[in-house]
């Protein structure tokens, strides 16, 4: 695989995951059950979307390198213009809201997946992805202690709490392999020395969820089938709705500003 | 009236105001035109909902003042359990977000009476209201300049964006007299010292606005019938919508902390 295809692919790949995250956890938005849990998630929402935006800017710049004539590629057009199929989202990050506890342990999986790759990624050969990273990380280790801390209040919490997050445990689990499943452009990433061998961090992060749902008292699934797909563009029912709120204003007014 | 029941009134008042147009504002959020504005609406809709939460929370400490036995009342209590003949938030704040232009307008007249009635505040012979509103100021400020801007871009931009300005007018100037009509707590509020006579505001409030929508090449309106009745409870047929939906998870799960 070509160097800039993989740079391209693999970038746009974080901007999606980042960017559908930010707007499954913006549903929230206004509808938490109390006031301050609904700032908390609409915080995170935010810096998913800020991390999103680098991760666009990024991509467009490398689009439009040596471009000359044709529409320009902005962040605006590859977040709203781009169809279900380019998506290149991890599974998970479009799984539903569900209730409070499948939101929650969605965003510890997730967190948890992107701090180590974040740390991973100081490491790139890249300048620019060691620069979102570096900012991503900050926000990271807040998300991830945000959540690893409710998942534990709210799995050794009351019986109701615990059966809510052991459903959200059954929903989820078979979503959270693929992180650690390399697609093609990954691999080529990891190759040139700007990506991350994904497969290598799947050991530390089970160590992390472990820690996290022992003091939660929950259990870790066994042997799972893991679901696939998304990465490559092959994605759960779900995304097309998703995409439909989030590009349904630039859809019926095309380049608006105003 | 008396001192404490003008009080509590009167912070209500502010809490509501921030509430429902934080939530007004959150309608936004995953739905922006462009990423980057979509980031600074839920920005200010956030700073809002950070106001409301300080008045609510002391708006349930006056309540709780005294009272012995009964249930304790929170700032959860009192977003999510009030009807909507208990709101006591001004009609602009719960006006439909319309298109872009709308929204900003509705922002930019509330900000401006914000802007006035915090600094006012800084005077009031309650410390508390003052902490509040001096936090707050810092960001109205900030929103201020931000939808500022955003009138005079708009306005003095296409065609187009200065019709839908014009229309945003039509729309919205009708609900910007109420802001300066008191209620009966702000006129107690005004006499015992801890509030402000928000009628006193009206003339600078007319000048920042004057000032703005002459830059913006926009037209204030003369001699408008001024809808009101917000402040005491009466309020236009969006309110209902708006608390179904703020409200909706609490009346489902009823205290629900899980």
């Amino acid at each position: 695989m070509l160097k800039q295809q993989s740079l391209i692919d693999f970038t746009l790949h974080h901007a999606d995951n980042t960017l559908i995250l930010a707007q499954r956890n913006a549903e929230w938005c206004g509808h938490g059950p109390i006031l301050e849990q609904d700032i908390a998630i609409t915080n995170i929402s935010l810096d998913l979307l800020g991390q999103a935006r680098n991760f666009y800017q990024y991509a467009a710049q490398l689009l439009n390198e040596g471009e000359t004539g044709g529409d320009t590629v902005t962040e605006d057009t590859l977040a709203y213009h781009r169809t279900e199929r380019e998506f290149k989202n991890c599974l998970l990050v479009e799984q539903p809201n569900g209730d409070w506890g499948q939101t929650i342990l969605r965003q510890f999986l997730f967190s948890t997946y992107q701090y180590l790759l974040y740390t991973a990624l100081q490491k790139s050969n890249d300048e620019q992805l060691v620069a979102i990273a570096a900012k991503g990380l900050k926000e990271t280790t807040y998300h991830r202690r945000w959540s690893s801390e409710w998942v534990i209040r709210l799995g050794d919490g009351t019986e109701e709490s615990r059966e809510r997050m052991l459903h959200a445990i059954e929903e989820l689990w078979m979503y959270s392999g693929e992180l650690f499943m390399p697609a093609e452009y990954e691999i080529s990433a990891a190759e040139k020395g700007f990506g991350v061998d994904v497969s290598s961090l799947k050991n530390e992060w089970m160590q992390k969820v472990n820690a996290v749902f022992e003091e939660a008292t929950l259990p870790v699934p066994e042997k799972t089938f893991f679901q696939k797909g998304g990465k490559e563009g092959k994605h759960t029912e779900h995304l097309g709705y998703i995409l439909t709120e989030l590009q349904y204003m630039q859809k019926t007014y095309p380049g608006a500003e105003w």
